[in-house]
């Protein structure tokens, strides 16, 4: 969990400000009912602020809200479903770019930021070869960060980073 | 103090590994008896865990201890003294290259990675005039990371990629 608490202050905090242009899925394959996928809305998020704590809260909230075969909203801008990575994958190569961020991929030289990207990361486990298998079906760049090996949380202020400087050069 | 716990967790954590080559000064000028600085030097860590919680415990361990004129261990690595931001930086241009993170400065682009560099940040909130001109003495190189304004944490964790990526091109 903790991972995730910090994945979530990495994809959305800026300094006194948020991005609104992003979305993350957490998808979650613990025990007792996997899975359960959170997923958080820039656009609509409330009530996040950048410590742990706040934002452990919020998704607790989404853990316990009873759920059937759609997806809820739990809080505003935060949504819990029973969708598997098989689904939101397949969901997301429809409407965004793939990005596998992998330790052993090629170097990320993003093009010009035009259409949306979506990151598959693991926490601080890798991919399952089953989850991977699904994944390379959608032909993803498979891009590595760096010459180390990074948490997750820090590998998504890279990518942020990187667009940030690609969506305005100067 | 959720502000510099995050720091500590960018500035040292790797994926299953920690950065021993790296050491934060967190200065700190609130009451009741400012100025505290707590060092932390990543080559004699121990019992750092990349959790905010177990983080909050090694530093409150620090800020409990009872210092005099001279710099006290706290925990392995973990340092308490009563210098101010003057004499910290003093002490950091005799042995480093200081670089000042600033929004209006111009874009980072260090050389090659020979020496060492300590990058000078605020934390939610900029440095003050007075810390500025102590600071201007040296004169530091001012460096902007990006077109937007983050949060020091990400800075942090943005300064330590270049640097890797710096010292090992492939």
């Amino acid at each position: 969990m903790d991972v995730l608490l910090r994945c979530i202050n990495s994809a959305f905090f800026l300094s006194h400000d948020m991005r609104r242009d992003v979305e993350i899925y957490l998808i979650l394959q613990g025990e007792p009912v996997p899975p359960k996928t959170i997923k958080l809305v820039g656009n609509e998020l409330k009530y996040l602020n950048p410590d742990e704590r706040s934002t452990a809260a919020l998704l607790r909230n989404a853990l316990t809200k009873k759920i059937g075969k759609e997806e809820e909203l739990s809080t505003p801008g935060i949504y819990i479903s029973r969708s598997s990575f098989e689904e939101v994958i397949e969901a997301l190569a429809k409407k965004s770019k793939l990005v596998y961020l992998k330790e052993d991929g090629k170097d990320f030289q993003p093009k010009a930021k035009n259409g949306d990207y979506t990151f598959v990361l693991g926490d601080d486990r890798d991919l399952s070869d089953e989850e991977e298998t699904e994944l390379q079906k959608y032909e993803p760049d498979i891009v590595r960060l760096g010459p180390k090996s990074y948490p997750s949380d820090h590998c998504i202020i890279m990518v942020n980073w990187v667009l940030d400087k690609i969506s305005d050069p100067n």
